[in-house]
């Protein structure tokens, strides 16, 4: 026994993830449909040794279908949500159409869990970056209560999708090859460069990016008082969003209790080794459940002990995305 | 009329940026002297049309030498310095042998050129990272007072050398091919990876790339009391270092005001266009003199208006480098 599924955008990089998860983790499955875009409808996928056809998601696609795991874009989990929940289905929603929505939880399994019962037939997944760094402060935070924190992330093309993926590895080949390279799915030249995150930027000159980092957080702590402050930028790395998180403590905090915490924290993999140099990296955090930490250390700007650094590297498309989303379904 | 002039470590990638802006600047030179290794001497080096002969660096190589601009490493730098001064040579020194000597000025002409006066045979050149972050926040230091500096770096490879570059770029194709690779310059695997400074690690967790920006930037702006943090960590870019800088201020600052004090600074270029989200980039930066600034903003995570964002990106061989030495050596 197991819950009828449907994939919606399943050719995308988290879609392909998700087929991914589900043959690792042994998903209980009833049945799985494809759902894609016109495009894409007819084409097959390989899963558990069959070959699946992919169907043009319409509003007729959810018959039958108990859970879908939507990662389509926003506007197309908006338009389709109405016909997927009239059909019984509760969604699973990667995208950021619902995530602020106060009828739909915000979830990141290792921190609020308990949020999941709550749902109206929308459970929302938050943003890459926002489960990276939630995942690891956390339980930092339960221990001794945050007051700010300033972020500044190295984020992976694949937030922005397989075809971004795709276009690194070309325009970087253009570059050693002396060629001319036009970019088409990434806002700026990536070979080699590093760029300001291209989400649309507002009055108070940040960009959508950064402006998720405090509101998703807040939501999902529960805490509306956590002062939250982000610099998000792109880095040509492929896959796997590396940040370095300043938390500023309401008291002073041991550093090797804060290790501690961390090393007993569900989903977190603290990686310090301070003799070899070796720190999480995203090629290390590809691939992987957890999210990896280190540069574990007192801030020594705050000469009175309040201040804790970390790096930290998570999978965007698995632990940022594709994993989480499943985690939830699997505690519904 | 001009100095009699030698570079020591002309082949790297400072020696050779070195070669470059000599004949850029017109810099008045009475002859010119390449110093390396023995593996170099021999080699020739192009220079305003004529062909140098590199000689092999040993004791009796300063004779006559007015002006040495060092960047061999700090055990050449320290092992070589007595005889240049005998000789009756200044020294700029770009390594770190002596920055934090008390009786050697460590100059970014655009702040504190005045301490140039005090030199007693060697000036030293800060650390990259630290020309790079002080050039654009000094001028807003000056007009309204820092109290904290949360850094963290998008460091190029070219602060590990000419061959780290190659090593790069060797990696990277390495990758796209499917092909093994062995990192001997760079301690990591550098393709499409982002990895912490590899400088030794103290017992306060930090490097001694961390280090050096509070203890140089002290120095430089003749203040104990700014309290400065950093993370240091390298990303896939040939040449160029990226920063992302959080300053607390004693008062609040209007980002308007910072944007003005920005744009009439020296050394400094604004690049903020918030419309066409066109932000400072490596690639651009690369072979320029001035260090470009943007992301200009306000920090949502001080709420009483101290707080402001910056994203810089400045050319690590040349301002963070040989430019900054050479300019050194123009006001001598």
């Amino acid at each position: 026994m197991g819950w009828h599924t449907a994939i919606m955008g399943a050719t995308g990089a988290v879609g392909t993830e998700f087929l991914r998860l589900l043959e690792e983790r042994d998903f209980p499955l009833a049945s799985l449909k494809l759902l894609a875009s016109h495009r894409s409808a007819g084409k097959k996928l390989a899963f558990r040794g069959e070959q699946l056809v992919i169907e043009e998601l319409c509003e007729q696609s959810f018959e039958g279908v108990e859970l879908v795991l939507a990662s389509a874009g926003g506007e197309i989990s908006k338009r389709f949500a109405p016909a997927a929940i009239a059909a019984g289905a509760v969604i699973v929603d990667n995208t950021s159409a619902f995530r602020m929505d106060e009828n739909v939880p915000l979830v990141v399994p290792e921190v609020n869990a308990a949020d999941i019962a709550g749902h109206q037939g929308i459970i929302a997944n938050p943003n890459c970056s926002t489960i990276v760094m939630t995942v690891p402060v956390w339980p930092l935070h339960q221990a001794h209560p945050i007051r700010r924190i300033v972020m500044s992330t190295y984020q992976a093309v694949s937030g922005a999708g397989a075809r971004a993926m795709a276009e690194l590895r070309a325009a970087t080949r253009a570059y050693l090859d002396g060629e001319p390279f036009t970019p088409a799915e990434l806002p700026m030249p990536s070979a080699f460069n590093v760029w300001s995150h291209g989400s649309e930027i507002g009055d108070d000159g940040y960009n959508t990016e950064e402006r998720k980092t405090w509101r998703e957080t807040r939501k999902i702590f529960h805490c509306e008082d956590i002062l939250i402050t982000a610099t998000c930028v792109r880095v040509p790395v492929l896959r796997a969003h590396t940040e370095s998180i300043n938390i500023e403590f309401h008291e002073p905090v041991d550093e090797n209790e804060a290790r501690e915490i961390l090393a007993a924290a569900p989903g977190v993999k603290v990686v310090d080794d301070r003799e070899r140099n070796y720190f999480p990296m995203p090629i290390d955090a590809s691939g992987q459940d957890n999210v990896l930490v280190g540069r574990i250390r007192r801030d020594v700007s705050l000469p009175d002990g309040r201040g804790l650094h970390l790096l930290v590297a998570g999978d965007q498309i698995r632990k940022g995305a594709a994993l989480n989303a499943l985690q939830i379904a699997e505690r519904l």
